[in-house]
């Protein structure tokens, strides 16, 4: 898989490689990179961005700027999903990064100030995600996420064992999986450990996780 | 201010501070600090995780390293908003932005692995929260979206006109403010820019982006 990540600030996506399943990936295959938006710009002196018609604080990153990036990238011919990460666009979850795993290519596109030109959305994505119902300065920590999540689904990033547990807990409850974990000390200033845990007995733990995990799903 | 975000991976946090409308806030007064957990581990050599109880992949960091982490930063007495982050917490909105904004000092949690002992969400937090839908490798990108999304909350971090026009949406919407942006070209291959924002006319302009935001607000 390559992911291509295209922002104003590549440098701030550095420590992101550093996670294990991220490097893991890596190793096995994928590419992923960060394309500088400005050092396309058609514009002089770098510009990327104008004011806003209609007036109105902040500034807007033109059309032309980020169709030159993808051009410059991938000539005239597109034909992989093209995602631009905006607050007001379809929610992301499991299924949409499964989906997008499955890609052999994707691009994420990064805005800044008040975001892109609306025809970026229109004409040059193929789709406009929003990580959640929040206003963030810019693309970048969406498109962290997305990628973060996309390649946890990738084969080989997640060790063997994670990954079984993984996909039993997704297609189970086709969502988070999420159950309560415990360790070590069995007992901390009087706030012990559930029994079921250190039964012993493995048909039961399953099930006990399994019914945690869908009451936290049910919500 | 005073955010402290606790984590085994402070440095994953530098390029956080150098956007914009950090250093607006922290020239402001805003304190955001990256407390390693593994610096006050009780465990021998910096330990911070052990095996799940009832068996299965992957590590789970213990309570009692946390509790020695807060414990390090605050001493026994703890009153204020301590927010661990985890897929299955409460969903994280505008709202809670705001309410976390208002706060004069708050904890972000970070966990790895597989997360962290249940007792850290239960006896240590004051609040489990998640920015979506969808399985993160850590509580960091989670950390950093709340941070993001509360510091702009913070007088002075946006610009005197942006933070005007973010509150009256926000206030018309009680949600994302969303609508769309346009700047020049005015044609480009043929695509336009709606006539209302080169019209002139203010009120309209105002009217026409209210109904834009409340329509993609309903969905």
């Amino acid at each position: 898989m390559n992911i291509d990540v295209f922002t104003l600030f590549p440098d701030w996506f550095r420590w992101f490689g550093e996670q294990r399943h991220v490097r893991n990936a890596i190793e096995r295959g994928l590419e992923l990179d960060h394309v500088d938006m400005r050092a396309t710009s058609p514009l002089d002196g770098g510009r990327v961005d104008d004011t806003p018609y209609g007036g109105g604080a902040g500034m807007v990153i033109r059309v032309d700027v980020v169709e030159a990036a993808l051009e410059a990238r991938y000539g005239a011919q597109r034909d992989h999903r093209i995602v631009a990460l905006a607050a007001g666009g379809r929610r992301f979850d499991e299924r949409l990064a499964l989906e997008l795993a499955a890609e052999p290519r994707l691009s994420l596109l990064c805005g800044r100030y008040e975001g892109f030109d609306e025809r970026v959305h229109t004409e040059l994505a193929t789709d406009v995600v929003s990580i959640g119902p929040y206003v963030l300065s810019g693309g970048e920590l969406a498109a962290m996420v997305v990628c973060d999540a996309v390649i946890r689904k990738l084969p080989g990033a997640l060790g063997h064992a994670d990954s079984a547990v993984e996909e039993s807990f997704s297609e189970a409850l086709e969502g988070a999986p999420e159950y309560p974990h415990y360790t070590r000390p069995v007992d901390w200033r009087g706030h012990g450990v559930p029994d079921v845990l250190v039964s012993g007995d493995h048909a039961r733990i399953r099930e006990w996780r399994l019914e945690q995990a869908r009451s936290r799903a049910k919500g």
